[in-house]
């Protein structure tokens, strides 16, 4: 248990760059430890923040209400890779990459790589339901979770669903815990489905004159065959960014796409001669296929390198997460395009475009009591287009304390109001994790959208 | 609503073979109605069993303490396929096999397909949570739901979810719902996930000298490379019951495997290559690869004829859903037969091997009291072995009324409690579908296993 104030600046941070120090960390090293101190902070009505790697988007591990940090960076074995089921069975503080290191030498991998994997928590991924440029093909982290352990605000533990591939045995408690945020309980351990890793990728990329062609390359692909290994798209904006910071970018080009082909080496060769063609059939001002796995490499860096520039750029941009059904990505992008000239804030897209999952960055400091005053109204307008073309608030980053206020906007009252029964039942006293999710102000809905 | 005994007797009943005639059946057209009609007997405090199709194993459709069917068959509208989101908007009664013709003009299918797709409804899978052969690649009715509409014991509407393929805004009330059996609420509308149907098959059909060898070449197949589009099992009983049946089963053949490549022509003939060598590689006594659609057809029968042969040798069999992890399917048939010839009971098994979803069948009438005293204990024992195992009880089929008094074995008591207040919090009264998964009188765990 850490108390000092200089030990807890360690603790008081996150990806959003606010800073928070919590009274106390507790460095759990076991699922009884974790059981443990959630009993005795209920005891003493002491709030809890669980913690893995703090690399979260949306203050989800910031101690908001004070009280202590439960951190799960001690609690590391992986406790079983079995070839034979496909599945892993990890502590919470586990590092996505090691495990994924674990298991690749197994030929297997878990689907959930977020950009971040080489730093955020297989605990963390749990909370937040984690995705990454893969689950386009493979789905987020619900659909890899066969069962967890996990320590309730009352201290006890439960476990649930089992190490079967199937189960349908009453109610789903792994997802209703996976997504959850740490609001209802502290995951422990879980047992997580593998995929066999494929072999083979073949990237490529395709440079477009406008956002829109982009847009309707992926649209087509989407609606055609399997799923591509990884499809993702960056505006203008981002390649003017890219540009600057060196990289070769075509003349002329608007939008870029990254779209890779994986699967064993026939399968990859297949689904690579087709996406060629649909990315051809769209009319790129360029079509780059990487030769190589170098080229490759080379080729995905103008997709990391893009969040460090923005955030170089603008260090507190806003950084959202939406989704849209991928038909409506044309749709988004005018009214993003609409939304940012309105309110004059500088603006740049990227993500995940397969699945219609944007990261729509307002690049301003919210800090700036003039830009405040743009968000605002910015964002408004922009969650509720996205919920008028029927899509989700967030993809995978999570709400936090970040998205809490407009959560209604897209579930409605009654359903909000269930999920906040259902908290309470969990958590009389909101001990876990208070702040996440649930608003107590949740912002009035505006009437005219773009 | 109809109340005459006459017309009651067709919604007295399910695939289970017990009669329970309710007190009465209300046929609802639309949401407002279902939702109306819950209102109602909420203020009157009488019990409301939704009903789909009456399909269902474990008594899930039936008025186990009387009130009101709420019958979903005459709400049957597809309200949308939309091919460019890959998405289906319907209503609980569409029959899954309509919709399955309605996707397939697309390209599309979903895929949670059960055997009984010609029979059951939408409404029905979801509340169970169904599955099929295909699931061995696709995962469950979870996996392929983004949102639902359901009307709540208090007689109001909620929506959860969006149309977005990737969400993770607030807890995980689609999930919830999905098998939840009617407990929770009454879905009254969902928009589920379409995926491409693969336009080749190729099946083969190899004959093991034992079940045991059959169950290692199913551990070995699934240990590599994608998932077959489907991996069942037969045992020697099943097989000499199709052999009474007029089928042609090679002679000494004591366990039968149907696998099958699906995809694209291209990665479906690879596929066919490699299950044709995992096969042969496990020394078959026969190995039989369908030449064309006619012949695996024929292949096909003999897993679909199974079902209604064991029926009419046993109209009232004990049929069991269970789920192990694909390593221990040779423990588990090891186990079954110790259990079987322990209470000599006659027995028969098969089921979706590759995900490990075994049906166990003891083939006696559990009526007959001589029966009885032999199936308690020997369902005891399977239970236990199965969660020793770290298995499922119940992998599609459910909970119901026939697994309840077994859930804690898997769940442990504290998961369940938290089933069960879940529950209550829902519905308070216990107006909706009392007597289904949750027991007034769990069973106490045997202290040994076979
Ligand atoms: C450069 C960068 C790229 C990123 N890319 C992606 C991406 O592609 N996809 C994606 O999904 N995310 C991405 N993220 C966001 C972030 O990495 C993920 O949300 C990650 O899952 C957080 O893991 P963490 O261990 O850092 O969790 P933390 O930030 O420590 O915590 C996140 C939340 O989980 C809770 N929590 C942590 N551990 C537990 C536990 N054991 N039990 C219960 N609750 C717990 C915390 O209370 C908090 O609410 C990215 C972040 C960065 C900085
Ligand atoms: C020959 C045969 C083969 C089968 N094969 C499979 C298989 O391969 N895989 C599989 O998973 N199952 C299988 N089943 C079981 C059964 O078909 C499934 O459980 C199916 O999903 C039930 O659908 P139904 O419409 O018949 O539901 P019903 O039997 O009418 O109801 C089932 C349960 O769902 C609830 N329910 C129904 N509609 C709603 C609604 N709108 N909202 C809330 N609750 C509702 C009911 O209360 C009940 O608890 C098989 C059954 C048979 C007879």
């Amino acid at each position: 248990m850490l108390t000092d104030a200089a030990a807890l600046e360690a603790y008081a941070w996150d990806n959003t760059g606010v800073r928070m120090r919590p009274q106390a960390a507790a460095l759990a090293v076991d699922a009884a430890g974790v059981a443990a101190a959630l009993a005795c902070c209920a005891q003493h009505n002491v709030p809890v923040t669980p913690r893995g790697a703090g690399t979260g988007n949306v203050g989800g591990a910031l101690a908001l209400h004070g009280g202590v940090i439960l951190s799960t960076q001690r609690m590391t074995r992986i406790v079983d890779v079995d070839p034979a089921d496909r599945v892993a069975v990890v502590e919470p503080g586990v590092i996505n990459a090691t495990l994924q290191q674990a298991a690749g030498e197994h030929g297997l991998f878990w689907p959930p790589a977020p950009s971040s994997a080489r730093a955020c928590s297989i605990g963390g991924n749990l909370a937040m339901g984690a995705a990454g440029p893969n689950s386009l093909r493979y789905g987020g982290a619900r659909n890899w979770t066969l069962s967890l352990e996990a320590a309730l605000a009352d201290g006890s533990l439960i476990h649930t669903g089992s190490r079967a591939a199937k189960d349908v045995a009453g109610f789903d408690l792994t997802s209703l815990l996976v997504g959850s945020e740490g609001t209802l309980g502290i995951i422990t351990r879980a047992t997580l489905k593998l995929a066999p890793k494929p072999t083979h990728e073949r990237l490529m990329r395709a440079a477009f004159a406008s956002v829109d062609a982009a847009a309707q390359a992926v649209s087509a692909i989407m609606a055609s065959g399997e799923a591509p290994g990884a499809l993702e798209i960056m505006d203008a904006a981002c390649l003017d960014l890219l540009r600057e910071a060196g990289m070769a970018i075509p003349e002329g080009a608007r939008a870029l796409l990254l779209a890779q082909a994986a699967g064993d080496a026939q399968s990859c060769a297949l689904q690579a001669d087709a996406l060629r063609d649909q990315l051809l059939a769209h009319n790129p001002l360029e079509l780059f296929v990487a030769a190589d796995e170098q080229e490759a490499k080379r080729a995905w860096e103008a997709r990391y390198k893009l969040s460090p520039a923005l955030k170089k750029l603008s260090p507190k941009r806003v950084n959202e997460d939406i989704v849209v059904p991928v038909s409506q990505l044309p749709a988004l992008f005018d009214g993003v395009a609409q939304i940012a000239a309105r309110w004059e804030l500088p603006c740049a897209n990227f993500g995940h475009a397969g699945d219609g999952n944007i990261h729509v960055n307002f690049l301003v400091d919210p800090a700036d009591p003039a830009q405040t005053e743009k968000i605002a109204p910015a964002l408004d307008q922009l969650f509720a287009l996205v919920t008028r073309l029927e899509g989700s608030l967030t993809g995978e980053h999570g709400v936090g304390a970040m998205k809490r206020d407009y959560l209604t906007w897209q579930t409605g009252v009654p359903a909000w109001d269930w999920q906040r029964r259902i908290k309470q039942l969990f958590d009389p006293n909101g001990i876990l994790n208070p702040g996440k999710i649930f608003s107590e102000d949740p912002r009035p809905r505006p009437h005219s959208v773009v």
